[in-house]
């Protein structure tokens, strides 16, 4: 099989091509070919070189898509996203790459499918941030879509036009809805979650992180790898049990940050513990209390998605995935 | 101020232009210029005439919403669309007019506005086609839109794109999603739900009708009158009333067949029920099975918004507002 992967450079979608070199057989067949395109030159790893094209193009460009689709790859996985921040930021470019970009991709494969039988799984990485608040505790999985952001009104409007492409036969696709990837790797970053991140794996090599808001604040988490396995499952599910509704909560787990302070403490111990600094952040803890908490994620988990279940799971995903197994 | 009605040739278009004639200070203030826009040339009423301009035009096509826009209409009515069986059969036709008419409306009043200030309410002609089956008995004011047509996919896109615009403060939109709309003026159409207004309207001026379902059918109705009261309601609320959540399902009375025939039954005798043929239809019966029949509209309501409460107040409108307030 083909498999084309757009938004490759990013952190998932590196980590899903890295999961596709150690288990090539992962996807139920073998990958004869791998197409990797983003804004950025994605990496490709050692294992797939030879079957490998790394691209940068951006969808949204004139021809993109229609070239990228000639290639009539089997299984697309579409991480390619302007991020959120940027989004609200930049009206023009978040509705260009965000939704003109995977508009076109779909009409590309339209299109292709109107000359000669073609219908690609397509698995579309959503988010959460389709959610816009006031929500109830628990969120439930058929609650309506009423972003507060341009990202999360692009990812919705996406989740509308895959459904339909797919009930009309164009191709085969599956929206999943990511909780916050945690522990996410790399430096500490500007985002306002990522604070979640930042207070388990600096601490666990040593280095001081900020915690700008209280142990109380819940939020809904998965880590990288269980990620990478949403992307694997819904490009392997039988989309017939899913029926006409394409997109999906995923699971995650919902933990207070006091939780994941103490999953820190039992894994590295108190001098960890000791090296987040408390410095309580008015903007980011307003920013924060917009955010879901809890989804009812029965219908994908009925599906087969599984996440983590507590945060000793999750910092154990992320010492044997980033830290070799050994922590400091 | 100047009213711009796109869809003004349209039956609810008509009757709403046909009511701004009667009512002229029914928007809160006099109305100085009303534009009508639509594929097919809108009428314009008499009393009208020296303030209106009718032009026809179709907004998916270059340039033509800037030069609407352009003309600075205050309060814009957004009726025009390609109607759900057409969508259907004409993939690019539906989402060129229905997605990109729209969304070149909406980038059409942002560049305005960037120029110089202007933001100006947006009343959105939704519908209930955002809900896709399986539903609740009573389908909640949270609940999800998956819809099961491209129209009303579009429709729900639409919907999306309205509140992030009205957030981003480029104009003031409201979209309202209209119940089935009985009685249906004009003569019997060929939509799968033409029967709900077929069943009154011909009985009514003594000629047959087909009934092709139980009358155990429940289903979700408002009449033109009402519907043309949510456009001038939504075009005069205070939207920091509303907040974000710009997309209102409107008020309806469920209600089954057998109680839109005991209502005729009151109105105009056994004679008039005797009119109407029992022919079952099973592909029409298919159909409706997969319609929503009751919604809470509460939110609705709390704004405002008010629909009939029994069939004998929808006939009623019928008889005042097309038969000159008498029956055969």
């Amino acid at each position: 099989m083909h498999v084309m992967v757009l938004g490759g450079a990013g952190m998932i979608g590196r980590k899903l091509v890295e999961r596709l070199a150690r288990e090539p057989g992962v996807l139920g067949g073998s990958i004869e070919r791998l197409t990797l395109v983003d804004a950025f030159q994605p990496p490709v790893p050692e294992a797939l070189q030879s079957i490998s094209t790394a691209m940068t193009a951006d969808l949204s460009q004139n021809g993109v898509a229609e070239k990228v689709i000639a290639l009539r790859p089997d299984i697309i996985f579409h991480l390619a996203a302007v991020v959120s921040g940027e989004a609200e930021a930049d009206f023009d470019k978040g509705y260009s790459v965000n939704l003109d970009g995977s508009r076109a991709l779909f009409e590309a494969i339209r299109q292709q499918g109107q000359n000669a039988d073609y219908v690609p799984r397509v698995v579309f990485a959503s988010s959460i941030a389709v959610f816009g608040t006031p929500f109830p505790e628990v969120i439930p999985g058929e609650f309506f879509t009423t972003p507060l952001t341009s990202y999360g009104t692009q990812k919705a409007i996406i989740e509308l036009l895959l459904a339909d492409y797919s009930r009309r036969g164009i191709f085969d696709g599956i929206g999943i809805r990511l909780p916050t990837i945690c522990v996410r790797p790399g430096a500490p970053n500007k985002a306002a979650s990522g604070f979640f991140s930042n207070i388990l794996r600096e601490p666990l090599v040593g280095k001081e992180a900020v915690l700008p808001v209280s142990e109380n604040v819940r939020h809904w988490f998965a880590s990288p790898r269980s990620a990478v396995n949403f992307f694997i499952h819904a490009a392997t599910i039988d989309t017939a049990a899913v029926g006409p509704r394409r997109n999906l909560t995923m699971p995650g787990l919902s933990a207070l940050v006091g939780e994941e302070i103490e999953a820190l403490r039992r894994v590295a111990g108190d001098k960890a513990v000791a090296l987040i600094k408390r410095e309580t952040d008015p903007v980011i803890e307003k920013i924060v209390a917009g955010w879901p908490t809890q989804f009812d994620a029965s219908r994908a988990e009925a599906l087969g998605f599984q996440a983590e279940k507590d945060f000793d799971q999750i910092l154990q995903a992320h010492i044997e995935d980033e830290l070799g197994g050994r922590i400091a």
